[in-house]
């Protein structure tokens, strides 16, 4: 039987852990106990303010459920979803850089042919999106399958209107015999993530907006390469350097070219990492 | 608009806090920013993991209701609860030690005369607690109000009966003009914390068991002295060296002694920390 003081109390939860028969497993929690409790002393957390936690991260349960994900854009906003992908997509110069998957993806989307429109009735500006998806070493990949998602005019993704009951502004392509896709969509415009919950209270306390700049996702999948999840930003969007989430990188910024009859047209080309032999 | 990358990210979500008006706030998001980044490079936490952790907080945020905490839980097991009762709680010599509040206070429960049966029911076997509760200085303290809270003989507490209608070894004392208090109820018995839901697995998988020693909570309330929550532990109770939330503080272990007829008698006096004038 121990102390159980300020000094000792850290020592006794790591011993705890100490028979944990998972090698990582016990990395993990050793590390997230130490870091727990660093941080609880180093701002010497009060009785008040850890019931407050408990209350928030209460709070963000009972709003999730199978639409909506609080505890993602806890991660998000705290850009711990951000370092993540950061810690495991180190690749090669000359790939396509990665950032945030987010919540707004969904399995099974209708798959367009080269040329179709996947804005499917989402309200926008029209536009024509076209490139091609490579290898590192220059190869073009065919049968890439693209998955493509995005906001329409408003803001909002499909899954985020209750009255749909089918796909807008989100559909998966695939890449012709010499890596080339090219789909009609509609302009992607800056949004705020959902911020009439807990985190969305957390933002306002800080002073902090919920804003993302206009993007497109996509992820790329094709046999023999690592999948990448990314989004293309556009140049001209506001909340550039302030994005909500911390997901842009200046190699993901693009322009989206206004053409003469008022639409526009966004190039741009992927470029995937082979998977180690 | 800089780089995200696993250099430069901290210093970005950091900057995004700067305009906090709160200066508290500001200090304990800063922090929390910093130590949580650093937990994810320590462990190079890989994106399966995150997901992990996003599942796993979401369903503690799902079995989570008005009759169950499973955050309290969580904060109990990895420490982080009773650090903060340390870090909160460092009192004169010769008070007697707090210990964590634990997720089965009731507020409201019935009040009782001295030498009354605050079991009401509950099956276990019989004892009686009495003592006298002062201040640090010596004096008596009249009228302090003693809230007392149990399990029962098969380790529940009333709150997890779903049938009970009434309060069983739970009850309110307060102490008479010499500061003394007499109650009748219960040996305490160890019990497991809740371990049918997500912090249950995580014991599991790290090969704790869930198991508490036996102990019985005070939370005592006196005009001019500051609040305590303890328990009293018993001295032949198992698990007092590896109490599943780490609550156990050697000057709150004591003896339940048995008498002729059976029936069990302890005493313990305790000392309160007057509030700063």
């Amino acid at each position: 039987m121990s102390q159980r003081d300020q000094d000792t109390i850290t020592e006794a939860v790591l011993a705890s852990f100490a028979q944990t028969p998972d090698a990582r497993l016990r990395t993990i929690m050793s590390s997230l106990v130490q870091h727990l409790h660093a941080f609880a002393k180093d701002v010497q957390l009060t009785e008040a303010e850890w019931f407050h936690a408990i209350d928030f991260l209460t709070r963000c349960g009972h709003i999730t459920d199978d639409k909506r994900q609080e505890f993602i854009l806890l991660s998000d906003v705290l850009g711990l979803s951000m370092l993540t992908v950061a810690l495991n997509n180190d690749k090669p110069e000359g790939c396509t850089e990665s950032t945030v998957f987010g919540p707004f993806h969904v399995e099974g989307a209708p798959h367009y042919a080269a040329g179709e429109d996947l804005a499917n009735g989402a309200k926008g500006t029209p536009c024509l999106v076209r490139g091609q998806v490579r290898g590192v070493g220059g190869e073009a990949i065919a049968g890439a399958v693209m998955d493509v998602w995005q906001s329409d005019a408003e803001g909002l993704y499909d899954v985020q209107r209750a009255d749909l009951t089918q796909a807008q502004a989100r559909g998966v392509v695939t890449t012709d015999n010499q890596g080339r896709f090219g789909f009609r969509s509609i302009v992607a415009v800056p949004y705020p993530i959902p911020h009439d919950g807990p985190v969305g209270e957390m933002l306002a306390a800080t002073k902090r907006h919920p804003w993302r700049p206009a993007h497109l996702h996509f992820k790329i999948q094709a046999p023999g390469y690592e999948t990448l999840i990314t989004h293309v930003f556009n140049r001209q969007s506001d909340y550039l350097s302030s994005d909500a989430v911390f997901g842009v990188r200046p190699s993901l910024v693009c322009d989206w070219v206004e053409q003469a009859d008022g639409s526009y047209l966004l190039e741009y080309d992927f470029v995937l990492n082979p998977l180690a032999a």
